[in-house]
């Protein structure tokens, strides 16, 4: 029943000319052949068939990096990403010597390309194909919820291994629609990945914290690497030896960049939405996750800005947590300004009594759909009287670094007793290696000190939550050890998992050896692994209520509502399409869509606006470059358009109606914030860094070391 | 040879039609014959004779209230200003019981409209004429300074006096073009003003100081007044038996306001600008009067506002002068800004290049205007020296009051002594009441302990000085007083002044009587100006050769620039033409030229946004009102045009093409705080009130009560 219904509703209807939102929408690329008529007046100038189809050109060129969208730009393997998204890299590549985070890294020559390390991974698309009957088809009737998960589950991990099994092959079983369709995406992994060129970080994140989310915005935001692979095309981890990969596809460049009014697409790996969201969760969202967040983000920000105040070191170490928190905290704010100004929450309560009223409309739709919001509706009840102790809990082994390594390793010796596809998403083998590298890494970013204070911090917390929400395996540790400042004092009383090797070690020992160590860490792991471990399984047995009731939700969704519809983002590939525009934040005001580089001198000042002094002597001659834009009088930086994107698109390729390069998406707009929740056609707006910024920086900044990288995106 | 070279430069110029600044100049009414093409491709639909005449409509509505401009809006005396320009007749009306500063006042009907009080004046334009040849033609070739001071000074004041021997008659003699040209001013001067309609202050002064100069702006700054007369038309005070004065011209309304790009004037005041200023002026301003400025305005501000904490009363008080302090820091803030960002010296020296530069171009000029420039140039540098003990002797007869008072009684009584005509401006018997007024005002703004340590902070600044820039007359007060403290002591212990009757008894002391006085005030105000007189007859002199420069320079200045000039403001009768156009405050930004009412209620919140219920309420239904914008869907509040406008046009009628009252203006723009200096064509914008939004306040938020005053503004 479900794909026939599935077909019905992905089938063009007679709205789809003139949808409410016409920009909204993250589309499979099969979908965007539903949007012929709108996409041929916005001026498309390739046919459907092979824009829609992600083994050719353009999308067939749009890579992942796992955490950031990216693309090929040259034949020879060149990718263009954002700045941010190799921000991990540069970090790892930086010295007391030479710090790359901070002042970038233009290669000389191919050959000097550096490696971004033993954990960098790209992943190309190659088949994107429905298993939903494999998945759900042959399911029995009658099942528990914990039955169905567990099905479910073996039949994905079943998939994916049958599917992995071609090396250098990565899969993924994406759940679209609540579980009324499922997708399997096949990716080729190469894992040589070189930074060609990052700019400085004042002119990669120009207006740091203070200006991200904001418009006008001024930040070149774009990196480029190249995938390399072994003499005989195979994939290979880094070697001397390898040679540039050459990609099936890769996307020619537009010089012309993209005008006001012109079509833009993104093609890239959008991470999450919740466009189908029940307005009680919006709700519990703004009235409390949201207020709870940000008051945590100022708590820990307190600590995080004070530790750093009293050393470089500890400077240098705190300053990418400070700007996570930071960029959580105005993400979090902002929704909740959102919420109030384009009053998401009250949008949202109308559609659902629209739905509510469709469904009341007939008897079979009550009989069937009634107890469905109802069951829902009690699951939300209680997850949300679960909620602080579920929150506390995942903070203590997020924001406390040797926690979580100590969880980690608990949790992954716990697995390891069981059959590879029994264990737990995240801890299989293929895992494994990134965990490691996870572990390594760690050596460079740990600051003990702030640690000690923000766990105190979590400790209070957690004392201050009423009995019935409190973890009482954390309450029975800091009992057992004298109190929260005595186990504080324990846990940070020279810790043996500060070392690396300790680390590494720990990943080598079974759950006997873990069981048996009087490392404090491990001990407090357990006791937290020995509650959490059956409340693991009773989320087993919620999610596989999640998958019964979320198909039959989305139905009556989908059914009470005209249109073509699209899957929430789930990281697989998707497409956008709409304009170059601006937009009105507020009454009076209006944002122009393109910045320029006088803005970029306009705002040059004190940290985080100290734009490089070759940016501003390269700008005084920036109306002049053969990169200006005639109307604008010089040359652009970034712009906006109206696509509908998140994150995970990062470093996402915008492209124009020829299927050329025009951009790199990086950001969104503070004032559509909740755009994650639900769209606005008049505020959600997407930031690009134009291709005209790119080339000018390569060209009038760098100059002559950067001209064989300009040839070779100019295709010279 | 002066009237013949201002005659020449007053014709039309090649250059007219294509003015590099389209919009710049406070026009003379006779001059605006001069743009008729310009005004022409504008779509003015007034024939040029008729608007360029003040005694034909609309100029000949057009009135002053002294410190504000405003005008007629109907025939029977109802007037159009600013809320700002009547704050003080509210505060003057407030009691405890009627907060009518805070809730504003709408008369029930014409009999109970409110007495503006005994110092409220209207200034009605009845002629302006040419009495250049009568102050400066007949003036001697050799004349010391001294003498060519003390000459025009009698012939101004001569002719003032002949001017004002008409009863109800008030006279001014404007200074043009630095002394090129005077004109003298005869107004209708009305003494009874009566407040008809001021909204609440939240209305009025929507934003407050935060919005203060800014865009976007939702402020309704408007208020209705009215003139009355005696029975018999004459001028006469405040009378239960007067009746409204029926007005020669008076502007019809517009109630569909001014669209985008539409031709817009401005008739009213403007106070003062520099547009002439040399280069060191600006410099100096920049790098010491302002800084300055700014540095004691926020130690003014520390002690006010820990003042206005301690109590009502004291907040009561202090809110009048914390707001002008406030608006005069960020004014000067502002300035400093925009000096950097529109380089606005660097421009003017350009300027004063090409002025040198037309100089050394011929050996006539240079033999003539080469020692005026090194003239001007060494009074500058000796104006610098003096500077510091000018500015602290100014800020201690401005900032605390009591010494306000005694050195104006001191001064009344000096001047006293010498036949009216030679008294000093200000000091004559047509200012005696004013004196009077202001002394008896003083009662409901005193606060003595904020004054206390106002005094307490100069007299810190002064000690801080260089000693050759200490006023010595006040180091030897404080010496002989045992230091700083103990003379503020002494001063502040309870002081005389501070009684109302004992300020009056004061005026009708002669100036034995004050040296008698054992009142400290008293004292020292006689011993400063034992100081300052001898200073004041060297100003004397330096007045006298500014007279003597001053067209020498303006002269140069003009014969080295084609085009038409205009003179600065002086407050005399100006009109500015322009359109309504948004501006570009940054890259990436455009202001719209409108706000709406959902701009209101976007800002709604709290203090200074905390709008009345009342305005929300009806904001609800705004978009559906009669005076709603078809285009913006709303109704209109403020709007921007591109007239060069300063202080003193606050108020100033905006008129359309047809003469029609489309707005009031009440601000500038922050990017363009420097226009007073250097009009910028690109930024320099003013700000207004929309009528639309006047009659969607009295229609749609007051209502029913205020039909009567919405009827008489309709002509219905």
């Amino acid at each position: 029943m479900l794909p026939s219904l599935l077909a019905l509703l992905l089938l063009p209807s007679p709205l789809l000319g003139t949808p409410a939102h016409a920009d909204e929408g993250m589309w499979l690329p099969e979908q965007l052949r539903d949007h012929a008529e709108r996409l041929d007046e916005l001026g498309l100038q390739l046919p459907l068939d092979q824009l829609s189809d992600p083994e050719q050109a353009p999308l067939g060129a749009i890579v992942s990096l796992g955490f950031c969208s990216a693309s090929f730009v040259s034949p020879d393997g060149l990718i263009a990403t954002n700045h941010h998204c190799v921000a991990g890299y540069l970090q790892q590549l930086s010295s007391a010597e030479e710090n790359r985070a901070r002042e970038g890294y233009l290669a000389p020559s191919r050959d000097q390309e550096l490696s971004a390390g033993p954990g960098a991974r790209l992943w190309i698309v190659e088949e994107i194909s429905d298993v939903t009957d494999q998945v759900v088809g042959k399911l029995p009737k009658r099942l528990s919820d914990k039955q169905r998960e567990a099905r479910i589950d073996r039949a994905e991990k079943e998939i994916v291994a049958a599917c992995e099994a071609t090396p250098d092959t990565r899969c993924r079983v994406a759940t679209m629609y609540s579980g009324l369709e499922y997708k399997l995406l096949r990716h080729k992994e190469l894992r040589d990945v070189r930074v060609v060129y990052a700019p400085h970080e004042r002119v990669g994140d120009y207006g740091g914290e203070i200006d991200n989310w904001m418009w006008p915005r001024h930040s070149g935001d774009f990196s480029l690497l190249r995938a390399y692979v072994a003499p005989d095309g195979q994939s290979a981890d880094y070697s001397p030896d390898n040679v540039p990969y050459r990609p099936p596809h890769w996307l020619p460049i537009d010089p012309t960049g993209a005008q006001d009014g012109e079509l833009v697409m993104v093609a890239g790996f959008p991470g999450r939405t919740s466009r189908y969201a029940r307005a009680e969760s919006l709700r519990f969202a703004r009235d409390v996750e949201y207020p709870d967040s940000i008051e945590v983000a100022d708590q820990s920000l307190a600590i995080l800005r004070d530790e750093a105040g009293k050393s470089d070191e500890a400077a240098a170490r705190l300053a990418a947590p400070i700007g996570w928190i930071e960029n959580g905290r105005k993400y979090r704010q902002g929704m909740l300004d959102n919420f109030r100004r384009s009053r998401v929450v009250e949008r949202v309560e109308a559609r659902e009594q629209a739905l509510r009223d469709w469904i009341a409309a007939d008897r079979v739709r009550t009989r069937i759909y009634g107890p469905v919001l109802d069951e829902l509706h009690a699951r939300h009840e209680e997850r949300s009287q679960r909620w602080a102790q579920d929150v506390l809990h995942g903070r203590l082994l997020s924001y406390v670094d040797l926690l979580g390594v100590a969880d980690t390793a608990v949790r992954l010796a716990t697995e390891r007793q069981k059959p590879d596809l029994e264990r737990d998403a995240g801890y299989q083998q293929r895992d494994e290696d990134r965990i490691a590298a996870r572990f390594a890494r760690m050596d460079k970013s740990l600051w003990l000190p702030a640690d000690r204070r923000v766990l105190a911090m979590l400790l209070a917390r957690h004392a201050a939550l009423p009995a019935d929400q409190r973890i009482p395996a954390l309450d029975a540790f800091v009992a057992a050890h004298g109190g929260a400042d005595a186990t504080v004092d324990l846990l940070f009383q020279a810790p043996a998992l500060a070392d690396a090797a300790a680390r590494q070690a720990l990943l080598e020992t079974d759950l006997a050896g873990l069981k048996a160590s009087q490392d404090p860490w491990i001990q407090l792991a357990l006791a937290l692994e020995a509650w959490d471990a059956p409340r693991r399984d009773e989320a087993d047995e919620r999610a596989g209520a999640g998958l019964r009731l979320g198909p039959q939700y989305m139905q009556a969704l989908l059914g009470s509502r005209p249109g073509a519809v699209y899957p929430d983002a789930d990281s697989t590939l998707r497409v956008t399409f709409g304009q170059v525009k601006g937009y009105q934040p507020r009454d009076g005001v209006w944002h122009l869509p393109h910045t320029t580089v006088a803005g970029v001198v306009e705002k040059a000042g004190d940290d985080p606006f100290d734009a490089p002094d070759k940016v501003l002597a390269a700008a005084a001659r920036s109306p002049q470059s053969r990169w200006a834009d005639p109307d604008l009088g010089d040359v652009p930086v970034d712009f906006l358009a109206t696509l509908d994107t998140t994150g995970g698109n990062s470093g996402s390729a915008t492209i124009n109606a020829k299927g050329e390069l025009v951009g790199l998406i990086f950001d969104g707009n503070y004032e559509a914030m909740s755009a994650d929740w639900l769209f606005d056609d008049d505020l959600t707006r997407s930031i690009h860094v134009d291709v005209r910024y790119i080339l000018w920086m390569l060209d009038d900044v760098e100059g002559a070391p950067a001209k064989w990288i300009l040839d070779e995106l100019l295709g010279e």
